[in-house]
């Protein structure tokens, strides 16, 4: 196995530490008066950065609190003012679309709060006095995703706009540790699928989150080439698609017994195997923290298996090197 | 071509009608006091009845109003109340997922609105007094998005909650009556990329409403694997994917300049042929539908390509007989 490999390994294996140090570190940031009256919680990220607003809203909808809306883009919805809360998440702190929506939230004079590891982000956030956490920066933001999420999850889940309980927080931190169990059942799982062209993942409302974190892992991880179904809405379309036709594999989380009976049919009418995963956790949050080590773990391994790095991305970087032309 | 195909051509062919009939019927539609004031819209629909709310999304986005989330599911998040306007989406009214939707949307006292071609969401609809448009049924919900979207669309922007100005609309439903046009390009684009067997539909920020609609019903119409890619996202994941390795083609619509670069960009950084389509229309919602019925009719035609029917859906007919006993 590669440095590269070596290296992203031990980034996922170091979550549980990640996750902590990062919850302590939003805990310190102050906030003045106001942010717990946000009406709505709008995330601005890209990437796994983007992915946080995703998990939010998963969160919210099992849990309770404000709306969280995700924002994937340069620009932000033209509804987006003042009784919002935007929060800008970026790994690097340099990404323009992030950038873009920082100036645009203050320009809107919303409530805003940033998470990034460092960059003009966190450079600007400064100059207009708006609250930031510093994360800790792993080889890769995709690697990163514990400091970034629980950072964010930190001040939400505090004013009361993401209802999660403090213990549920703990247990999905403490499932971060199980390294090992995960790792059995991620080599498991490549054993069975590892030959796949193309992988198909699939949750279940609402935790669309953790299907589309696994389709993007498996592309920057292993760069196979990946989608995200999610359950009951692909019975109503996805499923008529021929797969059979490109040698895919699914693989499907499954978080609860109505999600399991979803899987099930799911694998009596639908064109290639299903390979299922039941989510480990007592809580949503565990369970939704524990797929996505799994995840992390599970394209890693694949990667290996292709025989390449699971850090290089050559096709986003030379996308970077076309970025500053795109959005002006 | 089959019976099958003439059916549904027709159907698609119709949509500038239809269009015109339902914004009409739904003007009819008489609500009660209040509703002006909903805080958020909530869509509730499956398949190509919740691609409503997508397609509401991108207008807010654009046009502005209150946010518009979309549930696919038969769950409401647990933040929808008193604050929000449930819409219920069903071709069918027959839908499972919709109708417990609509009960729970009654049950936290939400304000409510039901668009269906009949069914018991009518009837419940009715029972429990709350304002509903009947729609005219065409020979698949996919086929009736026209008449779902203006009907659920009036309403919304009466109430200044999208806030689209009515010459958009009037222009948007002009747009469907350009039949012929679309066609000549619909098949210049199956020349162009008929063989694969992935299709990955992808549009810019915040139209993701339209390539998720595109590989819905590339899925149910020609049966071929697609997915939904969204710039500027896909470039920090997506791209990433072995597409070479599954003979994949990538259609990309194009809304603005911003989007043409960003497509660009994309042709030169991915692993498979880029066909770009221009959207044709003045405004926003114009270049939306324009894409939507290209779609169709770009379908169809794939579908009679791949000798295949596009109305029969033999793996979505055997999920429904399965149906019933999945949320209980």
């Amino acid at each position: 196995m590669s440095s590269d490999f070596d290296v992203m390994w031990k980034a996922y294996s170091s979550w549980r530490d990640y996750a902590a140090n990062s919850l302590k570190a939003a805990s310190n940031t102050s906030f003045p008066i106001g942010y717990s009256r946000a009406k709505r919680v709008v995330v601005c990220g890209m990437g796994g950065s983007g992915g946080v607003g995703d998990y939010l809203a998963s969160l919210v909808a099992v849990y309770g609190g404000v709306p969280v809306h995700t924002v994937k883009s340069h620009r932000l919805p033209a509804w987006v003012g003042k009784d919002d809360l935007v929060v800008l998440v970026s790994f690097s702190g340099e990404t323009l679309e992030t950038l873009y929506c920082l100036r645009e939230a203050l320009a809107r004079r919303a409530l805003v709060y940033v998470v990034a590891g460092g960059g003009r982000l966190l450079k600007e956030a400064e100059e207009a006095n708006v609250p930031a956490t510093q994360i800790v920066r792993g080889p890769a933001a995709r690697a990163s995703f514990a400091q970034l999420f629980y950072a964010t999850l930190e001040p939400l889940a505090r004013f009361g706009l993401v209802r999660v309980p403090k213990e549920h927080i703990v247990e999905s931190i403490d499932v971060l540790g199980q390294v090992d169990g995960i790792v059995k059942l991620a080599r498991e799982a490549l054993t069975a699928t590892g030959n796949a062209k193309l992988y198909t993942f699939i949750s279940c409302s609402p935790f669309e989150s953790l299907a589309i974190r696994a389709k993007n892992e498996a592309c920057e991880n292993a760069k196979v080439s990946a989608m995200a179904w999610f359950l009951p809405e692909s019975f109503h379309n996805d499923i008529e698609g021929s797969l059979e036709d490109v040698e895919a594999s699914i693989i499907a989380f499954i978080h609860d017994n109505t999600c399991s009976r979803m899987v099930k049919t799911l694998s009596e009418v639908v064109g290639a195997p299903v390979y299922p995963i039941e989510l480990n956790g007592r809580s949503p949050l565990a369970k939704l923290m524990w797929g996505t080590l799994f995840v992390g773990f599970f394209t890693l391994l694949l990667a290996d298996k292709r025989g390449v790095s699971p850090l290089e991305t050559a096709r986003i970087k030379a996308f970077r090197s076309r970025y500053a032309q795109l959005f002006s």
